[in-house]
């Protein structure tokens, strides 16, 4: 039995964090994870299968309140907030203090530039240590970042739909292989989880089911991460989530010209080499598009794309589940590198 | 061109209320309905279009905050109260008081005996009067009680599942072809508007998309007006609702037995006699069963049934739009026959 | 009573058919149409309520099988073709001949230039006949062509997604206003109803719930009449359909670039003044856009944006249903033209 | 590493095929299955992510044409016919001829009544060698016939709607707790997956989505293999499906009489101990009911029950995933069994 570490996940009643408790369960290099609940989360429940029932039948899965001795005496090596991001601004230095590392799922530690993140609105205490943790932080997207991630104490796990936009682009873009005058235009689309288990009014049965209805326009939290990661100006890129009538999965739609001409095949070598040695991402022939059916329930990210008979506009197709490679799958595999396991354990 | 009548309905916001409005809108017998909304209820709109855009186009329609004396100075005729059943059981005597004609579209006043609706737990400040009321109610399912509503001051319009299966199990009980020893079992299945405007966990799109649950199993508020309505005995009837992962309709599969063999041919002879003046039911040939598309966005209820080889084990299927026959359409069926209209006015 | 007309409908079983017979059922100025079948078509079913029962009880809708003779027995004023295109290739024209004014619901007679038709396939015995027919057929999107459709004998309906397309785009393109370099981008979402009614492994209920695909990229068919009715060229635009797991309703989002800055207010009120005398065309305020159910059922195209900071880049969403605007309710608004009736009529 | 068995699949490119070649795949004690197809089953595919690209991007998964001989040279220990009735009727006892064990998943050999099977209308080349097949044939429910299957050569796995039936009736009938004079009521609602991939009219997406249909009242297939392994007569049943739109999961809601008066409590140990042993059942406690979400892609069967305050009116709920515990997980279960492995393994 290889050595095991001890996890922990606050905010596991939540979609993606019900999704992290359950992939950590069965993680064979993590001993059971402690499921921590913050103040006013998760009404009286002692059981995340009160909440779940999914889960019941082999054994309870106890929720206890979060407290900060709770964390060293339990020997907590690694904590994954799940949680809205003001709370990950506040408690991730905490812990990173008392040495215990974290994957924070939240949009908190994601974003460099303050005037990308300015429409996250954070007061910070002390600015200045909030800088200093951001610059400590790695993106957690290990397609991109693998090296710095198995370094990490602190991973800002990437956007759900960041994550399938930046997978795309990023091998054509680094590359050089587009032309920036014309830009990127990503059409995203996302099943409802995407949105939160709160109910409000807009993840309302009847007001989504049979509709699809575009949001954000222009100001969605994700543009900053995306221009970051890709190194792009503003106004190279126009980025339109839609809601889709479905309770998971994204579909991104990205429109780009390439600056030259380029066969196919090119392009698809191009992305194939890109991605060699990442089990995670799969590459479609020319022509074959990823449809969402086909990543769910895994952590698969698929690109595939189609060049126009100029050789010239290109439009790729990229696929994941929100809740798994767009978050607790990602988490998973961000925890795997920062911990020297294989990138795959406790995916497959 | 006819007389035409003043609407005026109270929670026009909800589900079933805006379906309301949208009928009055374009009811031949009916001027432009007065919208009222109640303290508290619909935020700061000013129009209905502006929650509900898919009517915007043709002017536009206001909303007013409710208070009596508009009431009279508008020359309301008859008040529709989309409102919950605690402020019907509030509104409605006062409007009658004012000499207003009612219809309720909530369950405040559908029941007489006290045992059936306990479980609304009503709180009456002067019980002898709301007693009295109770005694004036007309149980609002025309096809049933047509010649009462048409003298009717106060109509309670009926439940939405229970009008469905009501409407199938009526022709055969009054007529005592069923055996009540074995009594009858009604497993309804409804889509989300059922469950109201107000976004709840129950109602959250993740929580409901690919799913079916039954709930409120021996305890549903419709149970005590079927009963009354049927003149059934609690322990002769079996009713479990289901919540459908659609938006709109209800399915009843009904299950009987005859009390002596019978052909279906008698069978639906039975029925379409039963209904022979009624324009809102359709009545199936045997083994042909409704499917809910069938009626939604109509004001019909569909009705069919299977007979087992041995002639007497009887399955019945009644289909209907829970916002239309089962709420909205309904009612102003009844205000057709309480002003003298045509059953069919407004509702084509 | 005015004057009616006789129309006749061939292909009311498909959904497109079916949506226009029960218009044409309800329309003031029409007469109960005469309902065709193909050979082969529909079985063996005598009545379209044995079909759709959705439309039984108010006496029978039956079909009967096509012949030239019939039409002229029956006095036919339009025949309206809800036909695979082939076949609308052959009968248009042999309509025209018998003196029976046309509306091609299919893309037989949408499209002038010979390489835009090619995806067809068209094989005409008669290729200079044919060339002179589409040259008598006008496009049929009234908002564009109101003028020449009152002259019409041949009307070539325009496609689903042509539609929702060309109505966001038109405004700002013929008044030149858009960066015509940079193209349009063209992101359509549609339910699977656009894809007919036969069934197919794609439109297999498990196939297309809980998904999203894109499909026929840079080679769809509508392409062809878009860039003719917008005057681009086919390096100007890319145009991506996806299916949606809803049975109807299309939304298009449309990226462009706006020649010189423009402020959001000077937009809208390009689209006012283009679509004022349009009674079926919406045009929502800057920055709120329209949603897939608020047309959903109706004969509207709803169309809003949102201008970026930079006040160029320029986001359009255009929603329509594809049935209805997208299909049968635009062929009985350009009946409505052709005809000299008031463009409303029978769509309320 | 424990002794492996060969397996090898007869359609796997069918929804519940599709499931089983899955979850072998990943089977510890299983080499990789070989996957067969039967001459013109598949079309061209030479693998099986053509098809299904879900499960792409570790290695091929080829098929190949099925022939007698590659049985034999491909070492295979078990064959699993996921096909239909006709085909398993011809091939089962083929299979077992040249001492392969069988696991069969359609509905051939579940039954043992002539009349229970009539409505299959088997014609069997030699009826007395078929009988003598069925006689050996073990019904493939694991909590109802575990020893027995340890044994078995050919298991007749059960439907899927009669796993959700039986497993829930059995515990009460059996010990003769259910007045039968009374009988029983089975009313289940299915996923779309259950009607298989070949696509039908009945399948199109346009016609299963926003509805509800109840069909083969009193003439579902199912029936007979409930009748038989309850041990009712025919009359004491009625069983009503209906096609839920949702691509799988099965819920059934069951009414039934206690003889004598019990105790909530006593209802649920009676559960309980039936299924002491049992790891695949989940019992809820009373009054909490299983939904369709919970045992979605699991080998669960979710167990739930409501009494009346007369504590004699039963209404139990019963929900399952049609491709798992309904066909493919619960095949597995049976393979498990009959190789003398722990009935968890590969299923977790």
């Amino acid at each position: 039995m290889p050595r095991q570490i001890q996890p922990a996940v606050v905010g596991a009643t939540g979609y993606a964090g019900f999704e992290l408790a359950r992939l950590l369960l069965h993680h064979p290099r993590a001993k059971k994870p402690v499921l921590f609940t913050r103040e006013g989360e998760s009404g009286t429940s002692a059981q995340l299968d009160d909440i779940y029932p999914h889960i019941s039948g082999n054994g309870g899965h106890p929720l206890q309140a979060f407290n900060w001795d709770a964390l060293r005496s339990l020997g907590v090596d690694v904590l994954f907030l799940a949680t809205p991001h003001e709370v990950s601004r506040e408690w991730a230095p905490e812990a990173l203090r008392r040495g215990v590392q974290v994957v924070d799922l939240s949009g908190a530690w994601r974003i460099a530039a303050p005037e990308h993140r300015a429409v996250y609105g954070f007061h910070d205490a002390d600015p200045s240590a909030a800088d200093q943790i951001t610059a400590q932080a790695i993106y957690g997207i290990p397609e991109l970042h693998r090296d710095r991630l198995k370094q990490a104490t602190l991973v800002a796990n990437a956007g759900c739909y960041a994550t399938s936009i930046i997978l795309a682009l990023a091998p054509l873009v680094r590359a050089g292989l587009l032309d920036l005058s014309w830009g990127v235009v990503c059409d995203s689309k996302s099943g409802v989880s995407g949105a939160g288990k709160q109910p409000t009014q807009k993840t309302h049965f009847v007001e989504v089911a049979e509709n699809l209805s575009a949001y954000s326009v222009f100001n969605h939290r994700h543009t900053g991460e995306m221009l970051e990661q890709l190194g792009l100006t503003e106004d190279q890129m126009v980025f339109t989530p839609h809601l889709l009538p479905i309770p998971r999965g994204i579909l991104s739609t990205i429109y780009a010209r390439l600056k030259t001409e380029m066969q196919p095949q090119e392009v698809e070598s191009r992305l194939r080499e890109f991605y060699s040695g990442s089990p995670w991402v799969r590459i479609f022939p020319q022509g074959k598009l990823p449809q969402i059916q086909y990543s769910l329930h895994t952590n698969f990210c698929d690109i595939g794309f189609t060049l126009a008979a100029d050789r010239r506009r290109l439009v790729m197709v990229s696929c994941l589940d929100n809740l798994i490679k767009g978050a607790a799958g990602q988490a998973v595999q961000n925890m795997n590198l920062m911990f020297g396991f294989n990138e795959e354990e406790g995916l497959r």
